[in-house]
């Protein structure tokens, strides 16, 4: 089986569909890419495209796909819900199968240079930063698009590739790996958002749960219900079926019922198998591949 | 997402590997066949061929397949462990997505009646068999080979295509439509293959158990376990988690747990997501085009 790379790139246009499109032609004249889910929002003004392929047909259809976005979207015009920093804000690389972060991170650093080249500011995050303070996107992205000229004066916040002066037009740009991230929700039988907030805690990392879970409780008013919403941004290290069973277990003490689950968007298999694993048992024999739809 | 059907063709040549690739290559010439597995056993002297295609694909390839193995096999020589009625053995179309059983039977008879007309007698099983003393593969293929000639002369055991004469070469091909099977072993922490058989009575549809499961209890000698080896022959009718937990709850009475299960070649991705659907209680929103590998 051979190497499977994904990108999910985040584009500020997701209001004039015939831009969207023609970003969508540039990527896709590379052979070997399986498009995901191309999906453009009008109020948050931006489009994601995930796709997947052998790493370096992924590298070579993002580097398309940037280069014509940055041709035609103009950030001096850009509004938009969603925070942005740049005409391709986010590109991360991220690692499916038989492909390790450090690859994938290669895989950003070479994307980046390419957009460098181009005249755009890139910024490496996560495992593609080395420097502490500016791994997190929220910290890269501050003051958004708006705020980007008068920072990058300070050498703080010099990009690590491309030019170190602002460019209006394109913005900057924020590209590294990251692990597949799977996005969970657990409805839960009460209305009590005081009850959602304190099951929350048990799970959400930045109150003493599983390192790799963030976590909100939500309002579901025409439910009725209660919304913990999840990422899971490492499945491997914080599973699923963990998170789940302390939720279960949480709510319990509440006499809080679970109602059902959502897993949203695209979900790794491996996750899947990781499920089965744990409630069935499944011996270490059972492959992937084993599997067909 | 269009129709998907399966295929898995069993024929008797399973020693002379140099046939299995001449049967190979003719089944390829067809486009569009996706291979999900050929699975040769010398000590059957049988191999099996699993792939799945848009239906009318996946039927010109079983075309090819069974003439160029029929062409090729000689069942007068044809000795193996496993049973056999003839060169192409048994084909067993298989519904996998957006297609209904009575589909798939339409299929298994077009192919019955083009090997027929090969001058080789087709019997119809299971959906596509209205006779219900004849329905059942082991019925049909009662005495093997050896006893087909005789059984033959029998009106009751007429071919439902092809020549009423026995044709010594091919023997008799049994065809026809099930539900996609997943094989499931569960592994018990005891080395009393009387506890196992006791066990297995609680799931076992002939001793009072589900009705689409079939199962025996088998020693591991080696591993000094007991196994409870299964056919799920129906996993939308009798889940796989339904009988998970019926044999964990059985086998807590005699203090014997689960070791570890094993599911066995493909599974479809429609049973995985039962499984999820009962132990985490997905929403039915999810769609397992979500999954991705």
């Amino acid at each position: 089986m051979s190497k499977v790379l994904m990108a999910e790139v985040n584009i500020s246009e997701g209001t004039d569909l015939s831009i969207v499109e023609k970003v969508k032609e540039a990527f896709l004249t590379v052979d070997g890419i399986e498009v995901i889910d191309i999906d453009s929002n009008a109020d948050h003004n931006r489009t994601v495209f995930t796709y997947k392929g052998e790493p370096q047909n992924v590298l070579e259809a993002t580097k398309r796909l940037a280069a014509k976005a940055v041709e035609l979207i103009d950030m001096t015009k850009h509004k938009g819900s969603h925070p942005r920093i740049g005409a391709v804000d986010v590109v991360p690389f991220i690692p499916v199968r038989e492909i390790t972060t450090e690859e994938a991170v290669d895989i950003a650093k070479e994307f980046g240079k390419y957009l460098g080249s181009l005249g755009v500011p890139v910024y490496f995050y996560e495992d593609a930063q080395e420097k502490e303070y500016r791994k997190a996107l929220p910290k890269i992205r501050k003051g958004q698009y708006e705020a980007l000229e008068e920072r990058m004066k300070d050498e703080e916040w010099y990009p690590d590739e491309g030019p170190k002066e602002f460019n209006p037009k394109s913005g900057a740009t924020v590209t590294g790996a990251r692990f597949p991230l799977v996005a969970f929700n657990i409805n839960l039988d009460t209305e009590d958002i005081d009850i959602g907030k304190e099951i929350v805690k048990s799970v959400r990392a930045a109150a003493g749960g599983y390192t790799y879970v963030r976590a909100i409780a939500l309002s579901l008013e025409e439910k009725r219900q209660v919304q913990v919403s999840m990422n899971m941004i490492n499945y491997e290290k914080t599973p699923i079926h963990r998170v789940f069973e302390t939720i279960k277990s949480e709510a319990n003490r509440y006499n809080v019922n679970i109602v059902d689950t959502e897993l949203v968007g695209p979900v790794p298999i491996y996750a899947i198998r990781d499920i089965l694993d744990f409630y069935l048992r499944i011996s270490k024999d059972f492959s992937i591949d084993q599997i067909y739809s």
